[in-house]
């Protein structure tokens, strides 16, 4: 069993512990994604790109910062979970698409969608 | 080599060749995550909670919902990554801290946080 | 000076006084209109659909929910500023495209855009 | 009836006609808000900060970010509308609440909150 199998088996069983499966339906997970995103957000809000590096570096806001992407990690492993895929096997899959649909030559640079 | 660290390898690879890594700093990157949450959140915008499982479970929203989930993850991933933790680790930990937060006994069937 | 000319010439007061027009670039008041969002979902994660109203109604999770809207508010009326544009002339002019993007008699009972 | 009631009226109208009020409540406007404000949130994420304004100037870009804050400020109009109060007014009481949150010479030139 590698990593992530253990660790979706550890969230269902803690979920299960809970009786949480009753709120677990995907559009309510969908939702808990989303505002767990925010939370991240909220931590980059007024500051500039160029600091963005430095003010992850170390300290309480670093902590908070990994702390936040855990949940919206655990929100999305719930959310896989609930709706029968594996993550990994699905990122693996939209990083073909992703290589079909941003040809190196053509975004080299440029991070929006070549348009045809 | 684990799933995870090949995905975060080619991750790697596919940003360093379109020359992205100067637009993927931790802000940008929590943008990016937030949006990609957000498109996935809009796919449930309109169904009752009961609807949400059936919805997901085939046709060519489900592909889409596949897709949009996948997104989340590989921008995750990026933000990870750029900011030097491991996604797997920082839910390890998070994970120990919400059993706190989060007693059994006193979280059964109850999703909100006890109040001390 | 109707209502919302008054309360955005007190906006721009609140920011000028507070110095805060460095930090409110277009990039960074979608951001916080993002979270602020957020935070407004974060409210209604866990119930149901016919919860909703009822949550609403009353108490301690309402004034929340108010003031949360509020801040929702408070960053889109900052961003609309900030671009150049009143945000309820936008309004018109967008409810007017969604009239014909949503056909009355295509639309009926059926929240997504009808198929070309 | 000022520029604010009418446009609540108007939108209204345009939801009873097509019989979308089954779909609006509370959960489900608090998804269509913050999934909106995600699509904002796209247009700015692979920019940087001192790019934003001149990226909101003009153009193709310009329409597109409009329109999506127009259809924020449509969710958001929606959900106030739903939950029975008047946007403005909250707006008023929150800005009352900030400025005590953050006193003018405590909070100049940083966006945080101060520590009490």
């Amino acid at each position: 069993m590698d990593r992530l199998d253990t660790i979706v088996k550890n969230l269902r069983e803690f979920v299960a512990e809970r009786e949480w499966n009753q709120f677990h339906d995907p559009k309510n997970l969908a939702m808990a994604l989303a505002s767990e995103a925010g939370e991240l957000l909220s931590e980059y809000r007024w500051i500039s790109n160029t600091e963005a590096d430095q003010l992850t570096k170390s300290g309480e806001k670093r902590a908070r910062i990994v702390a936040e992407a855990a949940d919206v990690g655990i929100a999305l492993l719930l959310f896989c979970d609930r709706i029968g895929i594996d993550l990994l096997d699905a990122i693996q899959s939209k990083m073909i698409t992703n290589s079909q649909n941003y040809p190196a030559n053509e975004s080299r640079g440029k991070p929006e969608r070549p348009k045809k």
